[in-house]
């Protein structure tokens, strides 16, 4: 197995951090997104998407998309679950790992990359080489729903340690990466959100958030 | 356990097949969303995303997205799998079913928001009450992710019977979702696309496709 991974980028994060926390080393290369490595050829061939993360399995298969990966390793290796353990955590964490995906992640990339002259003609992940030009209108749309993604998250924090109860899950991972990644575009938590400030300064403690 | 489904709605859709492939039943609570009955305060009171499907669970827990929904009914009646069978089934599920979500699902659901004048305020879903004007330019990026969905569905299905192997899983469902959804912005099956012509017939031939 190995993992093309982008050390500097927010979704890639968010599956380094699940390893991380379950203990799992896979070898990995290193493809640079943000000089458009992703979308030459010598990736393209790996991944026709040109996205990042992708795993390669030993018998050949590749595939994409971090919550996939999450999947398939947490069938793997079960221990230290990151996905919920009964059926209602894992309905709740896939559910609430998507809120923040969408709200935080995605809202995120839509202001980033709709603004960053490097992603002028790449405003959405996935496109391989095909040119998808910038919307400038998906900016302001982007902090909007980010600022509803603040709100969300406190409230949710104020009601529990994590946001799927008492164990950290990939839906605390996807909301922290979407935090980090909110500094390059000039967002960062609310100052009067202590739920979440405090949330975030125990994950950031945690060895994981270094990987 | 009960359902705030609509019937005329894609999303909610996705789940009814599901439901209907495993013979679960599970009693609905109809909510009409052309007509923006998902954005009063009675259904806002239920789920403040204003997002269907939303399941409640008898002890209050309310919970909204497709594929929680499913991971959550999956892992209490795990017969007739439709997330994968292996661990690697599992991964590969996830992969194709969100390529084909955002891909299929999202790239129509931006075509259609962002020109219908029904949703000029409300261009994307989950904002709950908030309004989110309408930008135009998502129209034409919409239409151009979704012939790189035709071109990779096309492509997937000339290799196998079903997206992921030999049984239908929330991947295809997701996907033929997408396209009966494609007809609201005069969007087809590409007349040359025989192998998903062909897999679209089958999957339209299902009773669960009535559902």
């Amino acid at each position: 197995m190995k993992l093309y991974d982008c050390a500097m980028a927010p979704n890639p994060r968010r599956l380094r951090i699940f390893l991380a926390e379950k203990n799992i080393e896979i070898p990995k290369i290193e493809v640079n997104i943000l000089e458009g490595e992703n979308t030459q050829p010598a990736f393209l061939a790996v991944n026709p998407r040109g996205l990042l993360p992708t795993l390669k399995l030993d018998d050949g298969t590749c595939f994409d998309e971090v919550m996939a990966i999450c999947r398939y390793l947490e069938a793997l290796y079960p221990w230290q679950p990151m996905l919920g353990r009964t059926p209602l955590e894992q309905g709740l964490v896939e559910s609430l790992q998507r809120k923040a995906e969408f709200e935080g992640m995605i809202a995120g990339s839509e202001v980033f990359r709709n603004q960053h002259p490097k992603f002028a003609e790449r405003s959405i992940p996935g496109g391989g080489g095909q040119l998808i030009p910038a919307i400038p209108g998906l900016v302001e749309r982007g902090r909007q729903t980010i600022g509803r993604f603040y709100d969300w998250l406190e409230a949710q924090l104020q009601r529990s340690r994590y946001l799927v109860g008492e164990q950290m899950t990939m839906a605390d991972v996807t909301a922290f990466c979407a935090i980090g990644f909110h500094a390059w575009i000039d967002i960062s938590i609310p100052a009067g959100n202590s739920a979440t400030l405090a949330w975030y300064a125990a994950l950031n403690a945690r060895p994981s958030a270094a990987a």
